[in-house]
Order: structure tokens, then sequence, then C-alpha cells
């Protein structure tokens, strides 16, 4: 697996050097790279082949486009503990680079089985329109649970379960099934990002704490937090959204998803989703995608 | 012709109405339609029928996406006299609105041939590399005219040079013919550009006259100027770089340009281009694309 990551870094850093253009160059060769979750589930299910690898190339590729993206869209000043590009080079070469991104990513994809590529492609329309959902909801306190899963889902999963089912595609396996453990895997990875954002430092981050609901974001322990308070605790809480909170406003907050277990109740969720997803692959005999959602509920508390 | 061109409308609206989402509908709908020159010519090319329509509707789609890009780049209030997505909902969304119609034109490319896809992919690559470009340039005044060629190459004539040779493909025409024909009119359209900006009124370019200099952008005209200038007007020249413009300074710019006749070179450089792509075309017997290039060449001084 480790080698067959390599193949996969390398057919990346290729396809960028192609272009021959020292200043795009530069910039990839900084971005942070991340977990890789997309490209390791690509290569449990679809094997360690070059065709494999070609597909996790691209995703990752198109994966690295859209946190360019979300990155101008959040005004991110860091990325995994990182300057982002937005705050190195402007936003301006920040959306650009990640056109590039895109573009080459979409470009390699031509190569595959029109099924495959369609998917994928699909995929980044809806993560486009789940970020526009996002900015949109930012604007006001939301309370609508539904309306947070179809924008998680759109935002975070629909690739994920894109990448998972164009590789069963890829390997002959059923797609239908690695779809949905794929759609699983991503929402419940989305909504441990959320609850991460409450209980770890900024140190732990790699970026400021709690700066979701600073940013407009109501995110699920959020929306349960809000479910579970009276009137007076909700009025509190929703006059902080999308503003900057002051140190005792955060423990506030912190104190009441304490009193509420609202993290808890959102892990929980994210946790039978994971379970969802395991039971679908041990059906499958596939332990090592199994494992990957052990590891990823299991993430830093 | 006409009726074939609103077959194109008709399908870049079901695209994205395929999405289901009202507000990237709506934002859609709203956006100023263009000259569709791209749809033209692939309709010329490829002659009037239903995949020359389908890869016309997605390259006019793919062209959308880089406009609302662009916009971003260059802070524009104004798209053809409209206001611009990025001034009336924000650059968020703007930058997000461009993802989704780039994805949906890549997924709807998909149907296509191999190399025709990679073709118009390869391109978007071009063009995103060439909008960097043009970013980095505007930070000093560029005297290099090497230099200001292969940005707008990368920038305007990549993805019209793709568009001809697609076409040509799906007609089985001879590719690098039509190709080079849609590169000499995409770099004859930017120089004609970058001339309106600076010999029409604000009212006629439904955008603010001499903006591109006040953005830092030192298109073909301000380098013949440069060239033609002794030492101190020269520094004169370039003090003004990038800055917003008083009308006395405005009025300096055109008379210099007069004197030198810096504009009518760059005019007749950008003649001379169109002539070969006209002699190109008519060597095919292609009176109608040969007229496109002339209406282009001759739009209003």
């Amino acid at each position: 697996m480790i080698s067959m990551l390599e193949n996969v870094e390398v057919r990346m850093k290729r396809m960028i050097e192609e272009l021959d253009d020292p200043y795009v160059n530069g910039l990839f060769e900084n971005l942070p790279r991340g977990k890789r979750l997309r490209a390791k589930l690509i290569l449990r299910i679809a094997g360690e082949n070059e065709r494999a690898a070609e597909l996790a190339a691209i995703v990752e590729m198109i994966h690295a486009a859209s946190l360019l993206h979300d990155d101008v869209i959040d005004d991110a000043p860091l990325r995994r503990g990182v300057v982002s590009v937005n705050a190195s080079e402007g936003s301006k070469q920040a959306v650009m680079l990640g056109d590039v991104l895109y573009a080459r990513g979409f470009e390699a994809l031509t190569s595959f089985e029109e099924d495959i590529a369609k998917k994928v492609s699909h995929a980044v329309t809806l993560l486009s329109i789940g970020e526009m959902m996002d900015v949109r909801m930012s604007k006001s306190f939301n309370a609508d649970i539904e309306r947070y899963f179809r924008m998680i889902y759109q935002k975070t999963a629909a690739l994920i379960e894109a990448t998972a089912s164009a590789a069963a595609m890829l390997a002959k396996k059923d797609e239908k099934i690695y779809g949905l453990y794929g759609k699983n895997l991503g929402i419940a990875f989305q909504i441990i990002d959320d609850i991460l954002d409450i209980t770890q430092s900024s140190e732990q981050l790699g970026k400021p704490a709690m700066h979701d609901f600073e940013e407009g974001k109501t995110t699920l322990p959020y929306i349960y937090l809000y479910e579970s308070l009276d009137d007076e605790a909700r009025e509190r809480l929703v006059s902080m959204h999308g503003k900057k909170l002051a140190d005792e406003q955060k423990e506030w907050i912190r104190g009441m998803m304490e009193v509420t277990a609202a993290v808890q109740k959102a892990y929980l969720y994210a946790k039978e989703l994971g379970e969802e997803a395991i039971a679908l692959m041990e059906g499958e005999n596939e332990e090592g995608l199994a494992q990957i959602v052990e590891a990823m509920i299991e993430r830093e508390f």
C-alpha cells in the first residue's frame, strides 16, 4: 500500500510538472498532502494496479482543487497548520490554482470509461452546490437538521461516495454497496470534523478552534444543542452566531454542549453511520475498508 | 443557424435545471448570454446537428464558468452592462457557481470521444494558467511583448483553438488547420478587446473605460506605446500603472497613443492574424468562418 500511495504522489506531481509552469509547480509542491483518504479507498477497492493509482491521483487532484476553493470561501488562513494559498498568494491565485487542478484532473479522467468519468464529475457538481449551500446557510442560525444533512452530503460525502463507487466499477465490484459505504463514511467524516472544531485546541486543529460557528456554520452539535436548550439559552446561543467569540462565550458553549450531551449525540450519530458502513464491508470481506471507518471514528477527541 | 443556436441555449438551460437547485438556476438564468462565438464556430465547423449542438452547449458552459472566475479575479462590477455575480452575490458564490458550471460542462463532455474531451479540458488548464499569469503580470508594468502574447494565447486563444479543433474532429475535418484558425482568431479577438478598452466609452463597453491599465494590465497598445516613447514619457507612463487614473491622465495616454500610432499598430497586428485565419478558411471553402473573423476585426472602434 505504501509504495502504491507513493506511486499516486508521483503521478500527481507529474500531472502538474507536465504543465511546465514553475509558479504553478512551486505552489502545488507546497500544498499540504493530507491523509489521502480517497486514494486509500480506491487502492483498497480497486486493488493496487496502475489504473487504480491513476484514478486515485485524479480524485486527489480534484479534492485538492476543492480544498483550495474551500479555503477561499472560508477565508482560511491555514490548511493543516500551513499558510493557505489564499493567505500567501491572494484569493485570486488560489481560485485559479484550483481551476488548474480541477481541469488537470478532468483532463486525465477522459482516459477512463464514460460511466466512471461521469460519476466523478457529477460529484464535483454536487460538491460545488453543497459549498454554495454552506455559504448561504452561514448567513443565519440554521436549526433545520435535514437541511444540514443535505448540505454535508453534497459538500463532503458525494465525492467520497463517487470515489468508492467508481473504484468498484473499475474492479467490477458492486458499485451500489461501495457507493453507500462511501456515502456513510463521508457524512460521518464531516460530522466528526465538525465535532473536532469544538473539542480540539487550535494547536491540535492546525487552525483556530470553534471557528465554524464564528464563520456562521451551525454544525450538528450546535443544532442538537439548540434543540435541548430553553428559550432564553437558545436566544443567547443564536445571538453569538456568526461573530467572533470571546473566551467566556466559548466556555459557555462548551459547557452547554457538555450538559446537554450535544457533542456526544452528534458523535453517536456519526458512529451509527460508520457501523452501517463497517457492516456493509464485512459482508464483502473487506477488512481493510472496515478498518478505515474505525480509524476515522476514533480520531482524536 | 438561429434555431440551432436556440437549441444550444435550451441544452445549457436543461443542464442546469437538472441539478434541481433553484438558487443556482436563478443565478444561471440571469447571466448575460454573450455573443456565443464558440457555439457559432462549432455549428459552422461541425454542421448543424445534435452532437455539434451538445458540444457547443458544453463549451459555452465552460466559457461562462471561466468568465465568472475572471470577474472575481478582476473585481469586475459589471459584465456586459449587467451587475456581475461577484458584485451581487459576493465572490464566494461566484467562485462556486463557476465550479458548478465547469463540473457540469466536464460531466457532459464525458459522452464525447476521448480526444475531443481531452482537447477541451486541456484548454481549460491553459486558460487557468493564463489567468494566473495575467494576475502576476499585473503587479508591475510589463514591456515584454513575448510574455504578453504567451499570456493571451493561454488566457483567451487556447479555448477557441480547442473549440475549433474539437469541432473539426467531430466533423472529420483537418483539426490542425481549424485549430490554427481558432488560435489566430482568439489572439486577434483578445487584442481587439484590449484596444476597445482604450478607444471606447464606458457606455459602449458596459464597464469602466481604460480599466485594464488601472488594473495593472499592460496590454499590447501600452507595450507599443512604451516602445515609442522617450525616457521621460516612459517614466510618466509607468508611474500611472496600476492606479486609478484621473481624467487628464487618461487624456494624456490617449493623446500619446494617437501620436505614436500605438493603437493603430496593435490593430494592424490583430488584422494580420485575422487575415491569415481568413486565408486558411478560404482554402477550405469556409465562407461563413471567414466572415466571423471579418466581423470580429470590424468591431466598433
